[in-house]
């Protein structure tokens, strides 16, 4: 920590503050400054709460240099996570790892025709929603226990990993015993309880970014996670708001390469959620193949115009097709580029 | 909802278009322009899901015109809500509600210094963490059941009713036996797991603004509460996520008269948590009083320096006195002019 | 300055580090922590380019202390300043400075029937545009230098001081030959060009916040202003862009006290563009001088409907009274407590 | 427009309403629905100012349906805008235009340096700040017309065309006599004086987005350029500015295909100032030549640790070799494909 005194701060405030700073067991190192004097914090371990000082007299500031969090880090673990699901469905390893799906599960007939095109692309993992987090009371919000059942009969059919979200600690039992990973919502990357829970839990987890989440944010959820012992971990960027209305959200591709500077762990991009239009999905998931993401997450329905959530953000059939052409076109020029 | 044609959609694509709006049962209102035509949809009792027709071809847009919430609109219910905790401690009445206390519980003393002071300063409501939502999971996260207690004492020896946050179900059950009003903090605004859980509570909601919520998000969840039977919802403005960095959130006090012009429901300001800052505490706690709020929120500590949590936004029990007579002698003003 | 070093960076590294620190001049305090060692750097007059340092090798981060302003700051010039043009007109002396008028002169009828009413409200100060800055060019954007001739014979009929705003150099020159106060708009807050200019103007600057600028660039824009010699500056606050979208702009109250504690500057509050919608004026009017401001800036109009630009956010005559006597009432009540 | 009434909006009001929409010129269309009456206003060529509407009695809001731009349009003109500097210098038909230099113009020998890496990689543009835009008065603003004639130089001796920035009136009169294109910064993408300036240039202009600009206010700078007379514009999209901090601003590339779905205009990325940090560069250019860019504009210093300007977002001569080669290969992908 850095404790910046005001240009009008007295040698007795000055002085007043480094007792505060050994008070709680810290090293204060005094700078004196052209206009202003600074003082070092060192010593602690973890985080100090900045408010010790903020409002002490003679301080205008106090910044905050340690970062609080620690499993997460390459500093701790400098190999890269690879998520190893089996079957060879791998997210991390540097291959493109294609996670594909209707938004939510309607019915056997539209989940099985989605399938199939999926597995036909190569993909490894399959998405459908089970339990929809939906703004409005009064939306469709998911089959439940029977669109489970349906992935389930899909996983056994195509041999596609099941990825699909849990909104609380009942739904985690239930994704536990019929799907392969466990998504975490953007609205939920705060939900601690649920976190935790996940953080026992024996599937890896997909952690969406939340819609106003700094970096920190995100990857100290990841760390509450991780705290629990579970490191089977993928970041997901999905989109951030702000104040642009031509998308959905603002999908910040630039949280890829800001991630894989901190962390360890594998993060992917979810082209639908970060637009909501699809007309933009396949160039925003070729721009986050680019950037270097480990996979995409895509939603593809039979017909969009007739689904019962996000419609305008899935793609058809056929436009996922030439999707993946496109970005396993692109993988390939950048893992020969050694870029990833 | 309105549909907008681009300005080459032919005659086919419009009555396309019609088709597919009076296919699901509604009726379409063409309007031909001078540059492009538009159709109306009408017919529809709640919203409809745009992602019908913004697909269509020589669709250029759909635009929604019915907002989804019924339960929380003036449309509804004319007549403003008053949340009635008993003892005269009364939100959305006409008088200024004050709920003042620690950030967390953290002892029986510090909580009884500072309750001692709330109780003076006239307030009818004392709040206090006991399960705090932290966002590293090495930070200190609340007290919890021991804090309940506490909290339950000061009750009894001071008549104040008692606000603190829940997390999760297993919370709820807790908060209902030893509290008299269940926040939903800002993190939790769109777990709707625990929306439900707490509209089948019988103990009054304070719903605080998500930190990137819209006015139309923040109403839906109240209107998940309300559409699960619990009628008691306040609601509570607590700044919100904007590149602004002289404060943690920026208080969007435009909200208060936003949400006036819409619904029936009592709505506070939050000063600590929408400044982070306790020399910003004093005057954002004026200003929330002058734009017409039914009530503030703040933090008071005896010792804010030695916090465990939020201290940097944390009143002195002095300054908490003096801003007390300042909102209500800005209350006292404003009431006489009939703004409220 | 602080440089943080990597946990995992090399004493090379460090020592590497520290030897570019003194090549520029500056000195270097090592300072080892528990897990990773950060450098001070004092001796910098002004603030330093951080990227001489964020790219070397073994650097985690560069953070700057000293602010990049001077001449704004309370540290050179501890005595608020007050912008005081005559006959009693003065911003920032503890009195509540009010500037009113219409969006736009439109004609002298219109005119001098708002500034009848604004001179009888007892504000010193007459706001209309001359010059408007439009976001599209089709719009109406002033009738220019007729407007400006209105205004001036409304200055002397009712000894109202004249704001107004100036887009370019040629605007400049003409209103400093018909007004009294020149108006820099938030579009132009980092206009330099024009900054320069005005700050070789002998008339007082009313310096609107850009819609996105940091509290931090906000003050820049004033320190360009002063550094030309110009020190007569009144800061005006008028929302910024966020998710929001009940209101044009959001308007960040907070900015008052955050201005306060930083600068000399007097700052008033702009109710009008900081919400865009008429209904809202007086709620955050209220709340502008509750926070502390020293004046407002509202638009009122004869026919509101009937405006040629903003009337959604102008108040009819009789709503600008009403305003007027609550908004006074509560200065009186913050004056009386010292709160100013 | 649309307007919507309240639900509680008498006939009479109603009936008003028509009036007021008649009255203007413009035919209503009264649609009853289920719970409200919306309007239909047809008839106007342009966009109609909404607040002649939003505060009459019954109306809960007005929505604007016709958007205010024309020339910029695919509607006005389906092809798409290519343009020429002469010597195969092309931006829009369909090659990568790659636009590079340093952040600004230091001195001869440091641009001479770069240009010969720009020349080699194939670039037909270079890029140098003679006029920088600073956020603080004391920060070096560029040598003026000193870096104008080095730039000339440039262009003899390597055969680039050249891009430059200029601030106002008399920066573009010395741009026009030494360079190629004129840019617009972020900063004055709504300086309305200085847009009109260059709309009556004959060199094409680059027009960056504003940091805070939503998509409609940016086309519409460029409307504004194109209404004096201008054709020749490309847009840039640069990045804005959000709550993330892990970037200094949020590069939106979904701009680029929702640029592209209105207007013919060309749209290039800057990935400098997109991200504010040299290591994130070449990911995100990447990015912005896969989701559809039609250049890029990048910074490229000899010694970045050494630049007075912009360092930290500048690529080595060697880092920038690399990049070209890496976009190259994902700009033959999406030709390849036909998805550009």
């Amino acid at each position: 920590m850095l404790i910046v005194m005001t240009a009008a701060a007295t040698k007795a405030q000055i002085d007043n503050t480094v007792r505060v700073v050994e008070s709680l067991g810290f090293r204060a190192h005094v700078m004196p400054g052209a206009t202003r004097t600074a003082i070092g914090v060192t010593g602690n371990q973890g985080a100090v709460d900045l408010s010790h000082f903020e409002n002490l007299p003679g301080v205008a500031e106090a910044i905050r240099v340690t970062k609080p969090y620690k499993l997460i880090t390459l500093d701790l673990r400098p190999d890269r996570t690879i998520v190893d699901l089996g079957d060879g469905a791998r997210i991390g390893d540097g291959s493109l790892a294609m996670i594909a799906g209707p938004c939510s599960i309607e019915n056997a007939k539209q989940a099985f025709a989605v399938a199939e095109i999926v597995k036909k692309s190569g993909a490894k993992f399959f998405r459908g929603g089970a339990f929809k987090p939906r703004t409005s009371p009064y939306s469709f919000s998911g089959l439940g226990k029977d669109a489970l059942k349906i992935l389930a009969e899909i996983r056994d059919q195509f041999g596609l990993k099941i990825v699909t979200e849990a909104l609380d600690d009942a739904n985690v039992d239930l994704v536990e015993k019929y799907a392969d990973m466990i998504q975490i919502g953007a609205r939920n990357m705060q939900n601690y309880t649920l976190l935790r829970r996940v953080g026992r839990s024996k599937l890896p987890v997909l952690l969406k970014r939340g819609m106003a989440a700094t970096l920190e944010e995100w990857l100290l959820a990841a760390e509450y996670i991780m705290a629990e012992g579970n490191y089977n971990i993928v970041l997901c960027e999905r989109g951030v708001r702000t104040f642009a209305q031509h998308t959905r959200n603002t999908l910040d591709l630039a949280a890829v390469p800001a991630v894989r500077r901190i962390s360890h762990l594998p993060v992917i991009v979810d082209a639908a959620h970060g637009t909501g239009r699809s007309y933009m999905v396949t160039p925003l998931a070729r721009a986050g193949v680019a950037v270097g993401a480990d996979g995409l997450m895509v939603e593809v329905h039979c017909r969009p115009d007739e689904a019962l959530s996000d419609g305008a953000q899935s793609l058809t059939l056929d436009e996922y097709e030439k999707m993946v052409s496109e970005v396993n076109a692109i993988h390939d020029v950048i893992s020969r580029n050694g870029a990833l």
